[in-house]
């Protein structure tokens, strides 16, 4: 079921101090920030060879991240993203295990525009962790 | 500087669980359990087409993986490591840029028998990363 690693997500509270870091002292390719705010979150893709790390930071109120920023302030490794091909029948199969879907337990619409669930962390072993359908 | 995203690691506190999450649950390809008393772990890689996953479980007295399974014990997203093609160029980089480099400051041999440094938390917005020469 699952294919690449799409991402991962770490969430920082100065997405210009870390763009820096990441640019500068790591000598990684860093985008320009895109602000997603139907996502709450502004982010900027580090791209490796073989796969991008994304650093959120959080847009305008209930942003996602607030929680997590609160509980870690220096920020952190928030999610994982790993492709699958069918995200459906990823959805079944999930379900039929016993993991619990977040939300209403459908596929939503992505911040990439694809179809994604996240699974509860308490359900793989505390790791907060989307599915996307490429 | 970053080339590949080596691998990520999430720290569990029962391998052999996590182990059956990621094969049955998500349908992912995952290696037998390895373990590493050098490193205090036992490892186990789900292994992705673009790269790979690895779970790590506290292996004997002094783990390094202690500490944080005190603070998560769930376990949860533990590092990143990226792969740099001259650890001593990236280590004197890093050191100029004013980033600590963990233990002793010179690049060991790690868990795949290659050179390693680990930088700390506190200087990449809060992520363990780990560098690797390849």
């Amino acid at each position: 079921m699952l294919q690449r690693l799409n991402h991962v997500a770490l969430a920082v509270p100065d997405l210009e101090a870390a763009t820096a870091t990441y640019r500068a002292m790591l000598g990684a390719r860093v985008s320009a920030p895109q602000p997603l705010p139907d996502h709450g979150v502004t982010v900027v893709f580090v791209e490796l060879e073989n796969t991008k790390i994304e650093l959120l930071e959080p847009l305008g109120e209930n942003s996602p991240l607030a929680a997590f920023l609160a509980k870690n302030p220096k920020g952190g490794m928030h999610h994982l993203c790993y492709e699958v091909d069918d995200i459906a029948a990823a959805r079944d199969r999930l379900v039929a295990s016993g993991a619990r879907v977040l939300g209403d337990g459908e596929p939503k619409i992505g911040a990439h525009g694809k179809p994604v669930l996240f699974l509860h962390p308490g359900d793989v072993h505390g790791t907060l962790t989307e599915l996307e359908q490429v």
